[in-house]
């Protein structure tokens, strides 16, 4: 089978670097290896997340830890800030873990304002809240510091920050922001395969779920600290994700991180350029464009499907648009790896594919 | 570093082929691609699980479906049945989860009776029950098949039973034994790297799972259903572990089934042997001895940690006891693709280890 280089906003293309570092021969993970490879990959994890904290890895997708987040902050009720299909969702699997939960909804593509958090967190009666810094069904990235600023001045809520398609492509001070829960998946930015989430915790977040019943085990944060602080992990880890994490901190901190978020900024441009030298328009709202990923409208009325089916002929892949916005919007992203040359080769095939306006 | 080869309990050594499998470049998971992959390996899945229903592949460790089922099953009491750290710790685990739950104990080395179980359940208000079949920590396997006819005479009590370190290394029959939930782990006799678990699901535990609250969405039954029916997973699965598992289900069945089956008797006689040749004897009550591990009582009083060590610098890893028995027992594993010479080379560097009673 023909090798399709992925562009769609995750899984994305994982480095021949990263795949060797994968596929490592196994060990315990109740050996002193382990423990070593552990502790090794900490302070490039802290590093990346700006916290002096542990980072916690689960095997797991990144829902494993929203679901956990909820189970281990929500003891009165969770305000969920929902701007698209993932944030939708959070609202539904709160009720699922048997949370009360309210929402703070804007139409998909638009942001969620410091305004409007402040708005509703003043009705009263949270402990906790949700929100996705970059929506990936949409594209849309709210203002995450202003949020985090207006989520300080209601002491009791913690605030759980989902960074799945945002984490490593943009900065994001875990410590400075005062955010509680801090998560992100592999697959995303970070070019991993799926399986492993990563997450960072407040003082107050483990708090908080010290006092709280019915966490369960799995991902009780309470047992990832205890583990974590004898360089392990609750349950048996994906030692493989860990192995090919360490190739990819080792990566970023070649390049460096500022050049890391620069590059990103630069191959996100050239997106937004080619999609308006196509005649498209962006679909978030100006001013909240993802940085990472860029969802295009689709204001030519264009087959997205047979586009983005005709494309994998020339040996890539993009996204048709998710959920309500499929064929509406297309997606592609500049996650990971890819560099103003890569993105030069997608725009080639690009071109064959969608005619000029 | 020199690779030490893995004969501990799990995670086991990875063959070169699965390993090549598992760093295969990536697709995505709401892709034909994925589809094509997931149904492909569905029949051989069934085939090993002896069942007509789906089989499901969760991205986490054993752990994460011992807790799922809990969630999904318990409504009124479950009955834990233990022998053993794992399944000890299963009781810990429902209480964890806001279960109501009770004990069914033995020492540690003693199987569960069809007897005990039923005497127990005979008791009333119990609508679940935890079993591991081949308790790990004791490598001590409890009848399975009787339990399962025991069981049977209780219609309300949804049966949870753990394989993990004992599915595909000994028949296990999922729909002719009744069972609700059979689960299992990916890193023991499947000889997969970890960070998967699979499980197949009675008609009637999806019944009792779709009137349950609070069983969440990551581990939710229904979800795994509802989506496996369209060959994908609830959330972003590990695809490289499913690339992996369709590598190893390829050689299980090149094998042959039941070639693989009494490779396991074979191999895991020659640990006994060795052990009584050492004049040690074995933890579990006799009769009840695990087919996949041994776990083999330190009776010559040696000092074990040192033995486990000094064996590593002959590139071999066995484990020098767990838990409360560290040291009084050791354990050697002969799950996955183990082989008479294979064993030999083993005993060979345990030999020069353990000297001569």
């Amino acid at each position: 089978m023909k090798h399709v280089k992925l562009f769609i906003p995750g899984p994305i293309e994982v480095s021949e670097k990263t795949l060797q570092a994968f596929r490592s021969p196994m060990i315990g993970h109740r050996s002193n290896d382990f423990k070593k490879l552990y502790a090794e990959i900490q302070p490039k994890l802290q590093q990346l997340f700006c916290t002096t904290k542990p980072v916690y890895i689960s095997t797991s997708s990144a829902w494993g830890v929203m679901e956990a987040s909820l189970r281990n902050l929500v003891s009165k009720k969770v305000l969920c800030c929902m701007k698209g299909a993932f944030s939708d969702k959070w609202l539904d699997v709160a009720t699922r873990c048997g949370k009360q939960a309210d929402k703070l909804q804007v139409e998909w593509g638009q942001p969620i304002t410091p305004e409007a958090v402040r708005a509703k967190l003043s009705e009263g009666g949270f402990d906790a809240m949700t929100l996705i810094h970059n929506e990936t069904s949409t594209g849309t990235m709210s203002p995450l510091a202003d949020i985090c600023a207006v989520v300080k001045e209601f002491p009791e809520v913690r605030l759980i920050v989902d960074t799945v398609s945002s984490f490593s492509a943009v900065p994001i001070d875990f410590d400075q922001l005062g955010i509680d829960v801090l998560l992100t998946g592999s697959q995303k930015a970070l070019a991993l395969p799926p399986g492993i989430a990563l997450f960072a915790l407040s003082d107050a977040a483990l708090e908080r779920a010290a006092t709280l019943k019915d966490r369960g085990y799995y991902f009780d944060f309470v047992e990832f600290q205890k583990n974590g602080a004898e360089s392990m992990t609750p349950s048996t880890p994906s030692i493989g994700h860990i192995y090919a994490l360490r190739s990819v901190l080792e990566d970023i901190f070649a390049e460096g991180i500022e050049a890391r978020f620069a590059r990103h900024t630069t191959t996100n441009q050239m997106v937004r350029d080619w999609a308006k030298s196509k005649g498209f328009d962006l679909f978030p709202k100006p001013g909240y464009e993802s940085l990472s990923l860029t969802c295009i409208k689709n204001t030519r009325n264009l087959d997205i499907a047979a586009a983005v089916k005709q494309l994998r002929e020339f040996g890539f892949s993009i996204d048709g648009g998710y959920g309500k916005i499929k064929d509406k919007t297309f997606r592609i992203s500049n996650m990971g790896n890819e560099t103003p040359d890569t993105m030069r080769e997608l725009f080639s095939a690009l071109d064959q594919v969608f005619p000029n306006p």
